[in-house]
């Protein structure tokens, strides 16, 4: 296969650099445009030293120059407003693009616009991007042009959930997600406000409680699978440590449930996914086992009462949750092996 | 007032080092002996340095020789099976004894022995023991001769949980307790598998899922206040990080609730409770805010549905789950104020 | 003896909290003024949720709003520029003034101006101020009116060294001092470049190499106690943590020297001293160990070789490197007992 | 080329998981044997969940099975006491054999005795095995059968010293090495005393104070290139973080020194060493910088005195100064480019 001229816009940020770790190891995808509109000029090795070797020739760019070059896969790792903007225009072309920022997850223009204060891109972009994760959608995603690459919280939360859909129908009361992520997953730049050191080293909160933008792109995703309208609530936590989300999902059920049936469902569809794990009975997932990887680990508990589900479910919000998956959902846009690059 | 002979039974935990902490402060409780059998002879400055100003004279001694000392006011933080020999000795003087091991917490003798793996002390023992959170239960515990001080995640369960007892007979579902602790309050002992640093650091993950020895505690004692036979399920996680415990409780109710109404609940309960703060409408409680105090910060959230409620509630599992609530249970047991030494 | 009327310019910072956390306890300082030019208008507790029930009253003002009230002592934990302002005007009042920035510790024009990049507030005010570690300098503090409180690395770095201050005039090689802080010694604001939590967790650099504005903060103050001309070098480091010094001292000599000898001049200068601390031989000084206090744990190793000595030093620089120090200064400066309210 | 055959042994330890995490990739090397006493029959996923993928049909065996399996090529990443059994053993046979451990570091009797507490594995010991940094020692160890791994202090001190060695005999006063490890590096293996999460997190100290393993190791190295006897101090620190060391290496000179001649010199031994940069001046090296990496960061700095020189240095301690440097090892041993796998 030759080799697919490939480009990062805005890498730079935490994504953009997993993207370039990533990158280092593929076969295919050929890294030869690199944009950061604040490093400018700056090579690689000036500004992220441990890519100084890998990617010896590169420097940073603008976005626009980057846009304008020949590349054929695009990612994009920028903030919504410049995802917004950029998208269209590589549209356009005859190109291939996934857009890490949240952008085009929602389809609905008014609950886009609540939760991330921005213009809606329209609804005629509901058609034109393919939402997926690649584990449960690669028929969706396999060849497509323009994928908008899942939020890492929803990532998290959609592969339990989904690997047992067919029984959520049967629920009492909403699903509850209750989902706790390392700095780098929950916004955690420099200059936000409460991402100090200090704030964050031996501490512990809850934030954006049962309004955070994750809830209706998890609801929204799990309704195209399911056979009834859902209900599903979603509290996030911002743990001291960089990198890792673990989610605890609660859920209740009218009646009797099996646990071998459960954990028979979630096999049947997963076992031939090389990303995800179902660990044994009794073994807890731990957010340590994933990271630096593309892979999610499951667990499944039932309750004595018969009636009472956690599942917990453990990735690297970089890697899985972010730009690892960006690359799965490349390799299938782009015909090839989905694991290629992610080992 | 005069002052009272005081002695910590196993002092070189944890929990025991945190009583040291208060008791340099307390104007009442004269520290006069301290128990260690691993540290008998030493000094406490050679053991734990911080303390060599403030208890210069003390040293370590075994525990018998403590217990047989002239001690009016026992705590002890000792392991469970300590406790369960210690207690019976001690309970046949004349003296006020607070224990916060788990030894005598729970009211059922196969629910103790099944989650503790100890013969239960027998149901005699039921009666004489009273278990207390001062917040709450401050009339059972005055002038009381024996506390069971209760569990950190226990506390910061059952605080918010019964401040708004009034409720919960019109749940949906279980209530759901999504607990976090940091290692010291999570059996975080050297010596313990996956304590290590290595194993600790930049990791998260969930621990005796819907199996905790808490979950049968916060059901018994919430379950004295309640109207009707309630149910409930709890996770603990254990955080990577020294002190701390945040648990996020999810509610389902059977109607539509007021979000003010419920807020004047916990604000009837605890308005005059010193150590209790309601965090006002929108603003996240935090480990760090309460960390090496007696304090506990609660927030409520109702979710638009008018049905989901989310409860999260702060504590120091040191502070308030261990030696700050004990000696706040000692200052009721001998009428002294019950802020005294924690302020 | 009266409550003397205190206030605190520059409340909300790290050192203005350590100053609330010391004073809830001083009996003699009572908090009349606090200020922020940000936090304008709100209560403590707003800002300081840890705060809300030892300060209940107390609203943040302006800074000119408490300049301007009625109190008796000043703490001034705010920018350089700031104090470099408000000091003179504070001066010309009946006041005591403790200074914790960096404004008034060098007492040569051109090194102020080099390192600190300001003007230098004048010569006159050398001989206004008292640089004063109170553990050395506590007849140049007592009963002063205006003591320049010592940068935190000064003070880890000073104590050891004037503890063994008669023989440093015997070195074959500069006095070199490895330093290693947490964040919030080094400057880590929030909106710091480098400070936030994915740049510093699991990480670990030195910075400002033989650069450092404490260099000759250290080398000023040691000289006054000097037979001859001392030379020193200074590299600090950032550790991955929030609180807490240690700095490890390097000596080369010309001639053989005798432990007992060094270990004894140490003790001879700080036996009476209540913050400070001979560990004994072999006994390894740790942060952990001084955290939230006002003490300083020392360390002194002579090496086989009888000409190489390594000191090691602790301290918590928002304690007695900052707030801690602070309030002992002002304790002698006003009469009263050192140790009041930082026991 | 032919896959070369490879056992570990000791694979489940910090050192064998980070041989395990390099193995994934080398295009050579094919793992086949994979010992632990401790977990003999059970299959990586279970006891190493992230390589369950990776290695999906290798089990854990006994150390003594693997030693007799037919691997080409021998990793030890055991306790000193069983290297110093199984080495013996297996140089009899034609393979080669990478030790990890100290046992065969020091070439002089008396003292590996007094640093390692063993008997001394006989002289003769001494001309069979090679001990070697590729980056400095390539001709030493290229086509060799028996390699002694450097330790990592040692490896994070020999490269920046060896950049300048020729200089070195020009010292006024010893080489001073001011050493920081994470946890991982400094012997932190759960059941350490001291290595817990509480021990470690939000502490620094010392340790081992001029009396670490690694002084005269460095020494013993360094003097084969040095003109005339070198001396030489060392101190380690232990920080609170899992990987990563950090060394300060502290020179005194006679005269004055020209700080682009240092460079130069630095320039000239590791210009064409892929894994060896120096920084470019001002830039600070950082141990995230290495993380997960087989590279050295370094930086020089020279005072404004012009004889005082201060080096730091960066690796990853189970990266260069690990498997990393064992697979780098292996490589020249076995003829291939020594960058494969490491990359």
């Amino acid at each position: 296969m030759h080799k697919i001229k490939t480009a990062i816009i805005g890498g730079s940020g935490y994504t953009g650099q997993e993207l370039l770790r990533y990158l280092q190891f593929h076969k295919y995808f050929q890294l030869i445009g690199l944009s950061s509109d604040q490093h400018d000029g700056s090579s690689i090795g000036e500004v992220l030293p441990i890519f100084q070797k890998s990617f010896a020739d590169l420097k940073f760019e603008r976005h626009q120059a980057v846009v304008d070059s020949e590349a054929e896969l695009f990612f994009l790792a920028t903030p919504n407003d410049v995802s917004l903007r950029l998208v269209p225009e590589l549209y356009e072309r005859n190109v291939k693009i996934v857009d890490l920022s949240g952008s085009f997850r929602l389809a609905n223009k008014e609950r886009f616009e609540h939760f991330y204060g921005l213009d809606h891109p329209g609804e005629e972009w509901i058609s034109k991007r393919v939402y997926g994760i690649p584990d449960i959608d690669s028929d969706r995603v396999s060849g497509q042009k323009f994928i908008s690459n899942p939020g890492c919280y929803a990532t998290a939360s959609l592969i339990p959930l989904y690997g047992i859909h067919e029984v959520l129908d049967q629920l009492a009361a909403p699903i509850m997600i209750d989902a706790k992520s390392g700095v780098s997953g929950a916004g955690g730049r420099v200059s936000s406000p409460g991402m100090g050191y200090v704030d964050v080293n031996e501490n512990f909160k809850a934030y954006k409680i049962l309004s955070h933008q994750h809830e209706p792109e998890i609801l929204e995703h799990l309704q195209i699978y399911a056979e009834k309208q859902l209900s599903l609530s979603f509290v996030p936590h911002l743990l001291p440590m960089s990198r890792g989300i673990l989610v605890t999902i609660w859920l209740y059920f009218k009646d009797d449930q099996n646990e071998n049936h459960l954990r028979q469902l979630l096999h049947r569809h997963y076992q031939d996914k090389y990303f995800i794990h179902l660990a044994d009975p009794g073994v807890q997932v731990q957010t340590a086992h994933v990271s630096y990887t593309n892979q999610c680990h499951l667990q499944l508990t039932l309750k004595e009462d018969k009636r009472t589900v956690v599942l917990t479910s453990v990735i690297d919000n970089l890697g899985k949750g972010a730009a690892g998956q960006a690359i799965q959902n490349a390799n299938l846009m782009l015909g090839i092996n989905e694991t290629e690059g992610l080992n």
